[in-house]
This record gives structure tokens, sequence and C-alpha cells, in this order.
């Protein structure tokens, strides 16, 4: 299984200094380099205890590529909507070269009204703005003396530096929740997909990842040859009830964060961004007994989360788990043991076909 | 002596590919760490082989962070005219906490027209955009619910995350290389200095330091509190006519990209930037060995270098300097050997004052 670390930091400075935060991310990411783990990711988001810990997921991402050698790296995401694409394709480019072409990116729309409001951008332009920032850089990345002429953007003729060394680019993923339109578009443009099911029901979650697989098809790319990235949380221990008990605490704090950082919002809401209000509603009912009950989390011992595995497989096909292991103020030993366990024991049950 | 290492990209993908640029530039910085250099420090600019394999600092910082302990990480420097505020400070801040607070800041003003042409970014607006960048960068490190309301950007009430690790804020430097304006500004304001002495004359630059430790002075920050970074060449072998001969080669390429890289914008000379045709007019003239006569570079054995670095403190004062041992397109070896023979035999001869 190509099952990941996905860091997205769910604390306040109060409850866990940022200096202590990125130091067990960094330990936690030397330990999936060594454990076999197929990637670290991280977020970007500003301001508040719900991933503002991380407004740039590159700077994260640099640090821990000189600590390893084979774990690939994840911009999960990076928003082109806040980030010029020339500062963001040559950054990305950057580490692209300091980790020896390890790099994932993902893109992401953005939704939080906050965000927008503070970078002085319309959230009713997400979509063209992200949609345009991501063709720029794809543009930067394969063309000497690009022009760009677009609706936010005008420059050239430039040639970026440095070079990406993932020839032609490094793998592209769309980061997508509950729009239809956003898994469309990303499958007819034949990019990968990040989706997270614990926001919404499997068949939902089903019908969309149907929708960026037709079309995806329909564009003309292989059956099989997407990467589907699936965000899920993720704690194991020898004593199944204890990780109940210990995820039950630090997942509803994690709940509480996002509601409460979503809602500090909520004056604004844009047409554009109608289903987040349902899933908001729909998040506060869900407590980590009904996530497990419907294959949207990995909680228990071992043997249990190698049941759930093969269930989110089934439910949703051939994805990589992206696991949050530290999320809230969980202490770094609960998501090392999470990490040890699962590796021995659970990785071990879904080998990797291998290569034709 | 608080020397450190200044990389300065100046090579093209067809002379030296990023991957190999970084990883050569990662070994040295691991060796700055453990040979007993003060700081490393990158560039921020696009597109040129001169400076563009670095288009954000911090990226690179941020991994030589995880493979270094001691010493310190500068960025040299920031452009806050091409970079949101709230983006860099978050970074910043980042990088701050992964490197456990051995952090510089250096903010520049910026002056390739092409580059101000690609971020769609007015030169006339530049000192005031540099300006009120700081000013925000500053705020957001140092207080809580932040209202922003400038003239090229309103944001607010936000509270920045992380928060730095050093307080109230890592040491802030000015980059300023010939406008006697930028000079009283920092030093106004109480910022460390970065300056550049090879593109001008001592008196110039003796002036225009003055004019800095005189601002600063009168603003009421005490004598020699200041920290003033020197930007210089710099090349030592034990056979000091090998050392000129190949530091001339190196360097008469490097002047090359620069003012080749600055005549492609040379259309346009907008007037705040007076100065700079001259300078260029000024790097056209200077041969190594000009700079030589000038105590304006370290190169030859180190008994040469030891006499040169004692005429530089005589020249302008206190100083660190921060030296580029691996301009153009220099193999990896000769940079190693530079910093090696510094560290050895020129190091020791200006031991550090102990502190009070
Ligand atoms: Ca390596
Ligand atoms: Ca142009
Ligand atoms: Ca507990
Ligand atoms: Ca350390
Ligand atoms: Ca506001
Ligand atoms: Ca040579």
């Amino acid at each position: 299984v190509l099952a990941g670390i996905n860091f997205f930091p769910t604390v306040s400075p109060a409850e866990k200094p940022a200096v202590q935060f990125f130091d067990e991310c960094l330990e936690l990411s030397v330990l999936a380099d060594r454990l076999g783990y197929h990637s670290v990711k991280i977020v970007e988001h500003y301001f508040y205890p719900y991933g503002g810990y991380s407004p740039d997921p590159v700077t994260f991402l640099a640090a821990v590529a000189t600590r390893t050698e084979r774990v690939r790296l994840v911009t999960g995401a990076n928003v082109p909507a806040f980030n010029h694409p020339i500062k963001l394709a040559g950054q990305l480019a950057m580490l692209d070269n300091i980790c020896h072409g390890r790099l994932d990116v993902g893109f992401a729309r953005a939704f939080l009204p906050g965000e927008f409001e503070a970078f002085e951008i319309s959230m009713d332009s997400s979509r063209a703005r992200h949609q345009e920032g991501i063709a720029a850089i794809l543009r930067l990345w394969q063309e000497e003396e690009v022009v760009w002429d677009g609706t936010f953007h005008r420059f050239g003729p430039v040639t970026m530096l440095p070079r990406v060394y993932q020839q032609p680019t490094p793998p592209v993923f769309i980061a997508a929740t509950s729009t239809p339109e956003s898994f469309v578009w990303a499958g007819s443009q034949g990019f990968n997909l990040m989706f997270i099911p614990f926001t919404s029901t499997n068949e939902k979650v089903a019908e969309l990842l149907a929708l960026y697989r037709g079309a995806r098809l329909a564009a003309g790319y292989a059956p099989g040859s997407e990467r589907i990235q699936m965000g899920i949380h993720c704690f194991v221990d020898d004593d199944g009830d204890r990780a109940r008990r210990e995820a039950a605490e630090y997942y509803s704090d994690y709940v509480e964060k996002m509601v409460h950082t979503w809602e500090a919002y909520m004056t604004a809401r844009p047409e554009q961004y109608a289903g987040y209000a349902d899933m908001i509603a729909g998040m506060r009912k869900k407590s980590l007994a009904t996530l497990e009950e419907n294959a949207q989390v990995y909680v228990g011992t071992p043997g249990q989360v190698r049941e759930q595995v093969a269930a989110t497989f089934e439910v949703f096909g051939a994805v990589e788990p992206s696991m949050q292991i530290n999320f809230a103020a969980m202490p770094f030993a609960d998501a090392r043991r999470t990490m040890e366990l699962f590796a021995a024991e659970v990785m071990p049950a879904f080998p990797e076909p291998s290569a034709a």
C-alpha cells in the first residue's frame, strides 16, 4: 500500500509551540522515510489552529528533504489563488531539485473566506484564479521564454529558473472536496487527485470519484494511470479500546477547531461554496464512532486497521491513504506508535503489485 | 571574525544543473556549520544566471536548517515588493521555528526592471512597497489581531501563525547598494545593514556607511549595536598565483552575467534607480586586480587574505564578511578549499572579543 503521512497542524501556540510541533513532524518524517511510507504531506493554511502553523508547505518539505532519502514530499496543497505563479513555480522547482525529484505537487482552490479577505482576493474568482495559476505554472516549468496573457497575470517572455528536476513536470494533484465541477475538471486535465472522505458520505464521495475517473477516461487518459490520495485519520494501538478513546478525544478537538474556523467566517457565504455549509453541519454530527462505522477512519488494533484499510479500498477503489497521525495536540509518542504499528503489521498485508 | 558564506548563484543550467548546484551548496553549508562560520546566506532573484537559481531563499535555508546545528541562516535578501507580507511573515516564522531561532532576515528593494515587469509592479513604487512590506511583517510578528490599512495591502484583524521563535523578532537587515536614502532609512529604523563594496569606490561606500551609522545614532540606537554584513568574493589557495588566476576567471564570468542581466533591462531606466547605470559602467571597468588594489576582494594565500581582511576592517569598520566562495561555475573542490583554508588560517587571526 502506498501509505503516506499527512501533517495537518491543528494546534494552537498555547497547546504546542510551533518549534515543538515542527521538531516532532521532522522526527516523524525521518521515521516515515525509514519505515517504508510512501510520502510526507503538509497543507497551506493561515491564522487559525486549523492548518495555520503551515502557511508555506514548501518551507517544511525543504526541511524534510535533507533529512530523508526516499520518501516523496507532497504539498497538500498549495493555493495558486494566494501565490504568484512565478513565485510558486520557482519555489517548487527549487524543492524538486533539492530533493532529487521526490516532489508531488498538490493544488487547492482554498475555501476559508477569511483567507481570501486577508489576501484581498474575491472568492468568486477562486476557480478562475486556481485554474489560471496552475496552467501558468505548468507552462513556466515546461517552456522557455513564456509569455502569459491571462485574466489575473500578464508577464513574459521569461524563462523560469531553476528548471524542474522531474521531466516534464513533477506529478500534479488537485485537492477537491465536494464540488462536482472540481472533480470533473481535475479528471479532464489528466491530473491526479486528493480527496477526504470524512466530510461527506461514502455514496457522495463514490459519485465524485466516478465523475473524476470518467472525465479522465473521456479525455483519453489510460485507466489506472491516475493516483488518488485519500486523507484519513489514523490511530493504532495494541489496545484497541485505548486507541478509540484517545483518538476520539483528539478527533473531537480537531473537528471543534475546524468548525470554529469555518464559523468565524460564516457571515460571508459566497454562492460558489454553497456545499460547505452542509459539510460543516454534517461534520458536527459525526463522532469518531460514526467515521468507524463508515470506513472513514483507521482506528484500533493493527488487525482491526487491516480490515478498515481493506474496506476503504473496497469503497473507493485503488487509493493512497494519506494518514493524519498527529491531529490536535496529540503527544508525539502516540503518533510514533501509530506509525510503527501500521508499518510493521498493516502495510505487509497490502503488498504493492510488482512493476510490470 | 563573524565570517559567513554567501551563495549568490551565477550559473546557467548548461554550466551546472540546479540539482548539482544545490547539492554543492548544502555540502558547503554543512562544512560552514562544522568549521565555525557564522552564517549561510542566499539571495532572491529570478530568470537569469544572475541569482535566478534562487527565487525563494527560505526554501534553500529550510533545507540547510535540518542539516546544521549552529550556523545562522540569512535571507540575503527577501523582496517585500514581490511577496505578500502575510505570506512572507508566515514563511519566515516557519523557518525561524524549524531552525530554533537561527534566522537573520534581510530585506531588499530589488532593482532589476524585468523582475518588476514580470510581477506587474511599478519600479516607481518600489521604495514605498519595500517600506510598507517590512512594517507590515514586523507587526504581524509582534502583535496579534493586526489590522493593516496601507497603500498596497489592507487586511485584518488577523493573528499570524506560527509565532516567531526569536522574540520580539528575528534580527532584520536592510540590503542597500548605492542610494543614500536607503542607508539613512535603514539607520533611522535601527535595522542592521547588508552592503557590497565592489560595485562602488571605498570613498563612496564609507560615506554611505557613515550616513547609516549617523542616522542610527541620531535615532537613539546604541553605537556598536548594529550588525553590518559585507558581501565580498573570496578565493584562497596555498598557491597565491593559482588563486588569482582561477578567481579572475570566475569573477570575470560573474561580472559578465551581472552586466548582461542588467543590460537586458536597460531600455527602462526609472528615475529612482539613476545610480545603477553608473554602477554598471563602473563594474565593467573593474577586474579582479582592481578589486584587490582596493581591498574589495579576498584572494590569494591565507597570509595575503589575512592582510586583506584587516584592510577591510580598517576601511569599513566592524563588519561581518559575507563571502561568495562559489561564484560562477566554480568547481566544488575550489570552494571547499577556500572555506577550509580561511577557517584554519584566517579566522584564528581575528578572534571575537569575548562577551562583556
Ligand atoms: Ca540524497
Ligand atoms: Ca515583459
Ligand atoms: Ca489523552
Ligand atoms: Ca537542532
Ligand atoms: Ca477583515
Ligand atoms: Ca578553471
